[in-house]
């Protein structure tokens, strides 16, 4: 057997993991737990995971992505390289996941924060609750099982048809009950009709009664800490979804999944893991018991969930887009892997689609659309661009694929919206940058989805790109230029202002692909629209869903057509309603039950077989439409340009 | 370390166990798998463990249970005697487990035999069922989830709330519906308001649905193999209890249960191998495979069903005697340790009390007790007498213990109704034998409960015993003598004539035990009477449930007072109703509900709070009663025999 080599990865991480010759890098790194940035999963074709040799050799893979210096330096594709010495490898900053992600207290839903309507259905009345009981003992006058005892004694506080009770727990109850002198905690939980007596403890522990609301997006985890007493939301935590290695868009994820058995594994183990950091973060911080935590609430996408509970997703991805289950009893939490109380429960929000998932229904009931009285319409705009349309009397949604332009992957200077990262841009004419703001006011690393949205827009307005989203040479000869692949780009920022020491750049490429994401979903919009009889005129309101709404400049993305030319009072954004409805949800049965229904009103629209969706598409390609007459505010402000 | 010595068993068994110097001959036999008759779990009071010594040595323990000839022949208890030697140790006769229970047809309960109140409930609709489907392949136009498709197909043959599903088979579900194009057959399990998906198999399998029916006995294990589909009962097995090695009734074997945490688990595996063992036999000889079984349908005392659940029984015998559930949801048998189809649920009928049953109440629904419009009563003898007096519109029920004295055990030549007992016995006079009879047409070992109730009233008739049950030393001075004890003993049988070539005998001690097991009985019917206000004459109709009633000459039982003095019109022998009623609802979810209304309904009457009970108890403890104006005909043929 060949002698394995040494390799060790800086600067964040002094891990040290051996490896036979001829290992990947990348690879190496997952087995290290370093995080290198892979968009593609490692296919070779993002160029994403740029890493540095610094001693010793690695071997192999394209060169097209680096400069002559960069390659001289020792840059190579992590995907690419192979191990054949003992290495040190360095993980530059571009490449890093630099801290978590973006998370302020204004992203947070607060019972506060609901619409009227999903306030009004709710009633603090937790999934899994914790009920302290004193047991009268028994006696020859009474003499019923342990167990009726318990039930008799819970029926008051809990409504319910009936209780069931798993074997461990039936097993360990006498015991339990005679050493606590009959004075016991039930944990219980909510099943449909029925309520489980999900564990027993000895004592009043109610005090002791927490859960873990949290939404699994494919880029970023966020876990809330929430007091299941008074529903209270304790702490807030979050991290990149550590699947991101294996592909940053479902898509991708899902083809690892099923190219061989362990990947799928791999996957679940990925988003477990963080799911289990994020809680030990909270728990820790907090100083709880883990079995204090006896309920998990998720809202994620279709795919996601799938990837969590370890079912298959590999029929999400073709046609016709079929996933395995969409509505999910609780399950054992302990089950998945998830460590909170080992009898905890798992309840997973309803999904209608494949590609419509439990973030987007807990965003119709979150927002009040499901019961709103005008027609309303939510637009959550991510990898897919999901659009639902409807009131209390009809809901239709479709998804779009937009692709993670918007997310900030596919461009060659994108990244998460992380430290570092542009996410608001002015231009003073096609030659000057007039100012721009980095996220923790860091030197810029890259662009993030809001920084494009304005970098877009300001170079349409500068006549750096035309409507077709052509750049135009002539604006600026100093600063339109070939790139390296030959492929035309425009110099944002040059390298001696970047944290990176590489110029920040947009290329004809990254214009095509952010032109394509938006097309896509306000394509989406319109058939939908179209298919109902409707005009955006129709809509009371468009409410836009995800982190990316909270901070995009709404004048830019009228402006370039990501979103519809409508009054900005009928405009809103609406946070992480994925989130809130996982919080809502633990806290309420009744809109648990609720989301469920909600689901099943939800009528999928299937885009690729709307024989009018390809012809909007091409149309919706235009900055910001083909047809400009939709954005007339948008044409008085080109107007108002083209006369200065 | 001493070293260990070798045991061998004779003559059944070859096996052969090394114990350490000073082992129990019992724990060494429990070891090596042999069974040895012990009554009282080895305290060394029941007498009934007696093994000899063929080679080697053993000491230690009482003689006061062997003559002196025996004791030179080697004979020990087998729970005094310790090893001190490599040993071989004979099991004789009267300590081996003869063969099978005593099991005929006519015991077997069959639909046609039910009562027409549950008949008119049943309808053919099992717990457990195998549904095939053939689900239409998702499109475009129709691409809802897996789960979602499948639960459509079965809302059509499946009337229920809404379907649940475990997370291993909605993994494994994807690829199986894809795998078997979409053609599967669903094993769907009752649970209350909610069906679940327990097991998804590929193509039509709906032919081979099967269950298991079982009736724990605290002293023998029957199981009936039944077709799903037709109701239809192929094949009948029964085994003793294998738990009887630790103790002849429930009180030992709870005693046992709590004297250390492995006895527990030891008397779990003791029962599970039992119902493993026929479940297996009744499998093979009917050429399924055990996935072909998806359901267990269990009757049996509290204390039998909590040993099998691992449930802690150990509260069950002190007073207030309260178990830890009697009503409890179908299980996972596997989880269990039973061995049919891994995902097969095993369903326990639910218990009114620690001593009243699922038996029991299984028995007041077949009979049909619960649903009459008359008043009607049911008699359960066993070791205990459980009494049940009701109809439609109120039902309670008593235990009485009587000893196991009726089942063969606690008298001298007593011995289960297995081959060789004298079932059935009549005397010529107080010095001769007319006739009898034993089980299999065998040479006689002992006596079973039904000899001895022939036995004591033909000494009543004959003289031998007074009505106090006295044994009359002048009414045959050659066969009533003292025995080893100096204890006054009857020859019943002399050792020539019998298989053990020891004498058969019934000791003073023997016929008290006898007296006091039929006091109680009679004794717990009519406090229970008269808390209702009711005497005999009130009860339409008297049923016996049990193996035992079905053997019973009747005019014994009645005329030593066993049962009460009324009609033999209004009496009726009603067989093993505990396995009738865990047939029922297997096949019959409605029955199985309303077993649970049943239990729910049946109200416990706690004799030993009754003021009334002692004084009732002492009454009957004369033959047939103190008041013999209770028993009129009993009054006329004593008279008949006095005037002879």
């Amino acid at each position: 057997m060949a002698k394995n080599y040494k390799v060790a990865f800086e600067p964040d991480e002094t891990r040290v993991v051996e490896v036979p010759p001829g290992t990947a890098i990348l690879a190496a790194a997952n087995e290290a737990g370093v995080y290198v940035n892979s968009l593609c999963g490692g296919d070779g074709v993002c160029g994403r995971c740029r890493v540095i040799v610094r001693e010793g050799k690695a071997s192999g893979g394209s060169t097209e992505y680096f400069t002559r210096e960069e390659i001289q330096q020792g840059y190579i594709l992590a995907c690419q390289g192979r191990i054949e010495s003992d290495v040190v490898i360095e993980v530059p900053p571009e490449t890093r996941l630099a801290g978590a992600p973006k998370y302020i207290e204004g992203e947070v839903p607060r019972l506060a924060d609901l619409s009227k309507l999903a306030r009004q259905a709710f009633r603090l009345s937790p999934l899994v609750r914790k009920t302290y009981v004193e047991l009268p003992p028994p006696s020859l006058d009474n003499n019923v099982s342990d167990l009726q005892r318990l039930e008799q004694a819970l029926s008051g506080p809990i409504d319910s048809e009936g209780f069931q009770m798993g074997l461990k727990v039936t097993r360990r109850m006498p015991g339990i009950l005679r050493k606590a002198a009959w004075k016991v905690t039930a944990v219980t939980g909510h099943r449909g009709p029925l309520t489980e007596i999900v564990d027993i403890e000895a004592g009043d522990t109610s005090k002791r009664s927490f859960c873990i609301a949290a939404d699994i997006g494919t880029t970023t985890v966020v876990c809330n800490l929430v007091d299941l007493r008074d529903g209270q939301t304790l702490g807030r935590a979050a991290k990149y979804n550590s699947q991101v290695r294996y592909g940053a868009d479902v898509i991708r994820r899902i083809i690892y999944a099923t190219q061989r058995r362990e990947n799928e594994n791999e996957l679940r183990e990925a988003i477990v893991g963080d799911l289990n950091e994020l809680i030990h973060e909270l728990v820790t911080k907090y100083r709880l018991g883990s079995s204090d935590v006896s309920l998990i609430s998720a809202a994620g996408n279709t795919t996601m969930l799938h990837l969590l509970l370890g079912l298959p997703a590999e029929h999400i991805r073709k046609e016709p887009y079929t996933g395995a289950a969409y509505h999910l009893p609780p399950f054992r939490a302990a089950e998945v892997g998830l460590k909170i109380s080992p009898r905890g429960l798992l309840y997973c929000l309803p999904c209608v689609a494949g590609f419509v998932g439990a973030d987007v229904v807990a965003g119709i009931f979150v927002t009040g659309l499901a019961g709103s009285d005008e027609v309303r319409m939510l637009i959550d705009i991510g990898t897919n661009g999901e659009i639902v349309i409807g009131n209390k009397e009809f809901i239709v949604c479709a998804s779009a694929s937009a692709g993670p332009a918007f997310e900030g992957s596919e461009c060659r200077s994108g990244m998460r919206a992380t430290r570092g990262a542009i996410d608001h841009f002015r231009l003073q004419d096609a030659d000057h940058v007039l100012n721009y703001s980095t996220i923790g006011s860091a030197k810029p690393v890259g662009l993030c989805g809001t920084g494009y949205v304005d970098l877009i827009a300001e170079m349409l307005r500068v006549g750096l790109i035309d409507r077709t989203g052509c750049l135009r040479e002539e604006a600026s000869p100093s600063r339109v230029r070939p790139g390296q692949q030959g492929e035309m780009e425009y110099l944002v920022l040059p390298a001696v202002r970047t944290k990176t020491d590489n110029d920040i750049t947009i290329s004809q490429g990254d214009i095509n692909n952010l032109l394509r994401a938006k097309g896509a979903i306000y394509a989406a919009a319109t058939v939908l629209l179209n298919a109902l009889n409707m005009t955006f005129d129709d809509i009371a309101e468009i409410m836009v869903a995800g982190g990316f709404g909270n901070f995009l400049n709404v004048e830019n993305a009228l402006f370039i057509g990501l979103l519809p030319d409508i009054p900005p009072k009928r405009m809103r954004f609406v946070g992480n309603t994925s989130l809130a409805g996982a919080k809502i949800a633990a806290l309420c049965e009744g809109c648990y039950d609720e989301i469920f229904r909600i689901a099943d009103r939800t009528t999928y629209f299937e885009l690729s077989t709307a024989p009018t969706f390809m012809d909007q598409f091409v149309s919706a390609c235009f900055f910001p439409h083909t047809n400009v007459e939709l954005f007339p505010s948008v044409m008085a402000e080109m107007k108002l340009l083209q006369e200065k």
